[in-house]
């Protein structure tokens, strides 16, 4: 039934819709969010301004942003039912499944009835994310059941307020709003794509992003900042990472957290959030993850002609914050969300159902075999 | 960065991949389950002989099928911890949520370590659905706690005895059998695209099935069972179906449970689920759904040569069999599942990463004015 034979597998290459989102990979420069530069954006602005401008089209005003970040304030508390689910997921459960069922089992609690209601849908998992998946962290792993308000009113400086019981410093809740500023958007990813497809089929807001949260988990999407973290812990200095991954790459084994299904030179959410990992390695007064990332760098451009992506020193950046590896991918999804949600309207906007065809490869027509003559 | 010009929307006539599971709109026959026609598979063998062919690429001997039906019986006890979960969720909620949610939990409580373990997980699903959904279900209409084992070997009657608290007659169970036949497997539709998407990242089996549920929620996929109740059962007859429909029409509605992404002529599974619907009616002795469906059925191919999908005549089938509007995609969910996990193997198999690319359309590059400016 294909018109077209496909130019590579993953659909890579070809377009499944349209966006007025974000550009990934253009000449000039490397990633837009509604036409700003990721660089100037993670300099400038606040990760709020960059959910609201995902949101709403437009980045905020002053009296806008300040009226967005009590109104996200205000909606951190969790329902007393999830809470509830939360203390039955086990200690040993994946934070991202934490959130996938979590983020479901809110769908139960306040379900979207109508598209009208997406935007305070949207707002309240943005809100929710970092109380959801540290409720059931603090009290699996340390037996307390939190308050999942805080004073923080910074998403970023708030999931570090709640991991940790005290305020941040400017340093940790600024690398946070870069970091999650960072992760907000990327065009058709798997997650998103993901959201979108189920979108395609009318479906509810939970319904989508609990898909994009269970695609972002794999190891070959989100899953990579944790097994970048898992790559470089065991590694004792710069040239022990050297001859780590040279042995890797002999026995042909993928690294985490290198290489892009779009970009081809380089990730330009690479520079900034390495420039981050090195300013924190000098805090910490411990530069050997740092050292250890930057010689995977220079090993992987040698040898394999391989970059970096977002993920590669996010590892040691959260890991520098105190952040435990198992929670670096949920904070993926406390900021990825605002893109999600941006791409399920978006497609509502202008819906068809995604629905595309196979070839097929199966074996030709063949008759049902008597259950006694198989 | 799109090599290629979609030929339409919703990915629509594109290949995505390869499959050796289905054919869906070939000519000749119009649906296939690994060579083998739809209409010779619901006429001769049961479900859990298609759920084992999806699995296992072949149909079982008596031996294989006996020992299956075995297993799947020993595995439909829940955990506590996910019946905690379920009696959560409100009696509002849509069963579709619930199963999201439960088989999310699910995936907490018994998670896939390494993807070995695909079989076993696919088993555990398939054997536990109905409980799960049954359990929330009568719990929160009927205050009991059911036991979600039963004497029933085969699913669909399992479900059906769970449901009413009796076994169903050999009719009853005869439908089940060939409703979850002709729901198993269906290509790459919305969502076993999205469970496919989700496999592409390596993600685990549980994320691929949540995700999927969220797309079959929608009502422009498995949703369309339950509008297509809800359409039919304020007619009163024939004449006022006609007379409704044509009303609808003409106000360029949606009928739910008309038309195809793929099929152009007709849906082959729509003879069969009809011919079951009418016998049905004759044994409930109550003809007024069959014949408004008939009459909505010939309105549609009259005024906008649109047929009926698999989806429109298991409206009236399952009403017969006194199964609540709201269970009526759940059902779906539970043959689905065995296509859905198929396809995840597959993609598992021979993987690349799902991502497409995405035609821009947003704003020109520009700069990000400072907050007082704005
Ligand atoms: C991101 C990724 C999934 C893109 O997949 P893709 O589009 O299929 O990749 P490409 O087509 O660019 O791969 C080209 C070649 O480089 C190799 N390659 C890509 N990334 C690699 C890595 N991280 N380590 C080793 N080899 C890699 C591929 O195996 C491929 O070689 P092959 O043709 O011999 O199989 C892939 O680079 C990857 O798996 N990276 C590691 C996981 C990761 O960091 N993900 C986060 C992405 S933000
Ligand atoms: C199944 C479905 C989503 C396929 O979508 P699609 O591939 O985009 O549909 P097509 O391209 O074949 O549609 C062709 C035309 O017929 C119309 N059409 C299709 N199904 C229709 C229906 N059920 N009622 C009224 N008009 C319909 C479409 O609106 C379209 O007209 P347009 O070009 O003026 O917009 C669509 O037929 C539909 O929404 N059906 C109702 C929901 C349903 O039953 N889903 C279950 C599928 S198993």
């Amino acid at each position: 039934m294909a018109d077209k034979k496909l130019s590579g597998a993953g659909l890579r290459g070809q377009s499944a819709g349209e966006t007025a989102l974000c550009t990934v990979g253009k000449s000039g420069s490397g990633l837009t969010y509604r036409g700003y530069d990721i660089k100037e954006l993670a300099e400038k602005v606040s990760f709020e301004e960059v959910a609201y401008l995902l949101a709403k089209g437009e980045l905020p005003n002053q009296s806008q942003l300040d009226d967005y970040k009590k109104r996200l304030k205000s909606l951190r508390v969790l329902p007393q039912e999830l809470k509830d689910v939360l203390e039955r997921i086990p200690k040993d459960a994946h934070p991202m499944d934490v959130m996938r069922t979590g983020a479901s089992m809110l769908g139960n609690l306040e379900t979207e009835e109508s598209f009208d209601e997406a935007d305070a849908h949207i707002e309240r998992l943005l809100a929710t994310f970092p109380g959801m998946v540290l409720y059931w962290y603090r009290f699996t792993h340390d037996g307390v059941r939190i308050d999942t308000d805080s004073e923080e009113l910074s998403i970023g400086a708030h999931f570090l307020r709640l991991l940790h019981d005290k305020s941040p410093s400017k340093l940790h809740a600024d690398v946070m709003n870069t970091s999650l500023i960072l992760y907000a958007e990327h065009e058709f990813n798997a997650s998103t794509f993901t959201a979108r497809v189920c979108a395609s089929t009318l479906s509810d807001l939970h319904s989508c992003v609990t898909g994009a949260i269970g695609s972002l988990r794999g190891p070959l999407h989100g899953g990579a900042n944790e097994a970048a973290m898992e790559l470089i812990e065991d590694m004792k200095d710069a040239d022990d990472a050297e001859q780590k991954l040279m042995g890797m790459l002999e026995r042909k084994e993928k690294i985490m957290g290198f290489g892009h299904a779009i970009y081809r030179d380089f990730d330009p959410r690479n520079d900034i959030i390495k420039a981050w990992s090195k300013k924190l390695s000098e805090e910490v007064g411990d530069s050997r993850l740092y050292e250890v990332s930057a010689r995977c760098e220079e090993v992987m451009r040698r040898e394999k002609n391989l970059f970096p992506n977002a993920d590669f020193f996010h590892a040691s950046a959260y890991n520098y914050m105190g952040i435990p590896t198992k929670l670096f991918t949920p904070i993926f999804v406390m900021s990825r969300v605002t893109g999600w949600t941006a791409h399920v309207k978006e497609q509502r906007a202008n819906n068809r159902i995604i629905r595309p065809s196979a070839d097929y490869t199966g074996p030709e027509s063949r008759a049902v075999p008597a259950l006694n003559e198989r």
